[in-house]
């Protein structure tokens, strides 16, 4: 199942339906103008400003191994995908404002750089324009399941905000604050290729599946790298997760394993946020002794695994192996 | 055109369509609702705190008026207006954090009670609600009429955060700021009206200019009481236009009229926001010998009439005339 390549995966991924990418670029940059200039001025920083286009790419591959001709004969999916796009750099914009970060990708956050007003205001225009989008791609299939799954991403990220700094979260409670603010983006990206390629419910539903489990897996992978890689790497200020006191697998899992003097540690840093210079190098510590970081990497890989396996009613073809192997790349980032 | 009795026309008008605002506060109810506790919690304290439901009364009311049935023959007007108060509500939410507001219709605002973080995360949920309920009301063409509201409130917002301190600001700028920020809405709640009755084109569009019109008064008279209520009138902290630097018509129109001390005056407090214990005092006494507290007025006078002739063209009815009566009603509100 691990391929040697996996790094390379989603870059194969881009390149198997690059011409739908750069038209999916081209509508993004097209469908996010306003005469309002600081809109596309704002949403041009974080839009522009180099995602992996991974949920985009999703839809693209997506309706492309369903069939969907694309072309000349259709260009539903990359005005979807851009609409995924929107809806997730809306969310990225609200999130920020939310966590007060600073970073984003390794630049200064929109926040940081626009302020915060206007951070919230333009997440609000993005996440108005990507149902216009989808208004004039006119299927009320596709606009059930995308703002379904807006609702759900909101619902997630409320939950977040309950379990913060609450180490008797139960990892039941986590994995659904996880289904909610990443994984429903996922499933719906995936889930709308096979509707522009009008195909039967199973078809729809086995995305659907695919996405949930990719989007599990590769927040758990992010979830460890807040813990295990250095800021280069990572494109935001490591430790954002520690120092905000935000519960992920990797601390619930070092303090379920902790002795009490290890439990005590976790309890002041990160249940009452009374932390020293040094308590990140220790939590970092705790997380190696205690296999934490380990274990979150083995839980995204049986999410990983369980996303392929939602591919394997589908016929071999380029596209259902390019997809397969993307659960793989959402693990080689913690490599 | 004035009524003498202007102050109950919303009344009146909510008395004429009691039992379809009922239903629709039930579906307010209904559908804010979430496993996630803290969501229906938050929505609540604003949805449920007793604002006017003057935007949904407009769908209601206007509906009727294009003689849609209701009652056993069709609630989609119902769930309709329940849509436009959840974007209301949204924004209002939003527009708090924005404004780092403490008081909403005489209360605690939900970002005070609740934190920034919560409003911002809540109004998203509702927002997503709004187009679920769209999608499961089925209509292209109210989804269509409603994100393109959605996108055109955002794009009024982030000018009006443009405008912020510029005293240089035009009076063309400032209305195209409030068409965005309060009209959009106002006209996409009437609109609707005549869309699920199924009527033409032309009832569309003249609901669609009674709403725009009279959402401008409306917004022009918030504006004069910003500077002319007493706090327990305004059901919100009095002179926070003010202390915001807010640009606003009656600012524009003391500043236009001032002489250099008084401009000098506005430049310091406005735009360079440098402001003393009795500043509000001096520019409600300047903004009195200027007239431009009857100056707002005035220009919110000609926008209710242009409402009000933009209904010229339905039959005489008993909802025509209340629709009436609330372009007199918005005025009423600064006597």
């Amino acid at each position: 199942m691990t391929n040697a390549n996996a790094g390379d995966a989603l870059d194969g991924l881009a390149e198997l339906v690059r011409d739908d990418l750069a038209a999916c670029n081209r509508a993004i940059v097209a469908r996010m103008d306003s005469p309002v200039a600081l809109i596309p001025q704002l949403a041009a920083h974080i839009v522009a400003a180099g995602g992996k286009r991974l949920r985009p790419l999703l839809t693209l591959a997506s309706a492309r191994m369903c069939g969907y001709p694309g072309g000349a004969d259709g260009m539903r999916h990359v005005n979807l995908a851009a609409c995924v796009e929107f809806i997730h750099t809306a969310t990225l914009l609200h999130d920020d404002v939310v966590d007060e970060s600073l970073l984003r990708r390794g630049l200064a956050s929109a926040n940081a750089v626009f302020g915060n007003q206007a951070s919230v205001l333009v997440g609000d225009f993005l996440f108005a324009r990507a149902f216009q989008l989808m208004v004039e791609d006119g299927s009320l299939r596709v606009l059930a399941i995308l703002s379904r799954a807006a609702a759900t991403i909101a619902e997630g990220e409320v939950l977040q905000l309950i379990t913060q700094n609450d180490l008797t979260t139960s990892e039941a409670r986590y994995l659904e604050v996880v289904q909610g603010k990443t994984a429903a983006l996922f499933s719906a990206a995936c889930q709308v290729g096979a509707v522009v390629a009008d195909r039967p419910a199973a078809d729809e539903a086995a995305l659907a599946e695919y996405g949930t489990n990719l989007g599990i897996a590769f927040q758990l992978v992010d979830d460890a790298l807040d813990y295990a890689a250095d800021q280069a790497t990572l494109g935001k200020t490591v430790g954002d997760d520690f120092r905000e006191g935000k519960i992920t697998f990797p601390v619930l899992a070092a303090y379920q394993a902790g002795d009490a003097a290890e439990r005590s540690f976790w309890t002041r840093t990160i249940e009452r946020s009374e932390q020293a210079d040094d308590d990140l190098d220790q939590a970092l510590a705790l997380m190696q002794s205690r296999g934490a970081i380990q274990a979150t990497l083995d839980r995204a890989g049986s999410f990983a695994r369980a996303a392929q396996t939602a591919l394997a009613g589908f016929p071999d073809s380029v596209h259902a192996r390019r997809l397969c192997a993307v659960a793989d790349y959402t693990l080689s980032r913690a490599r």
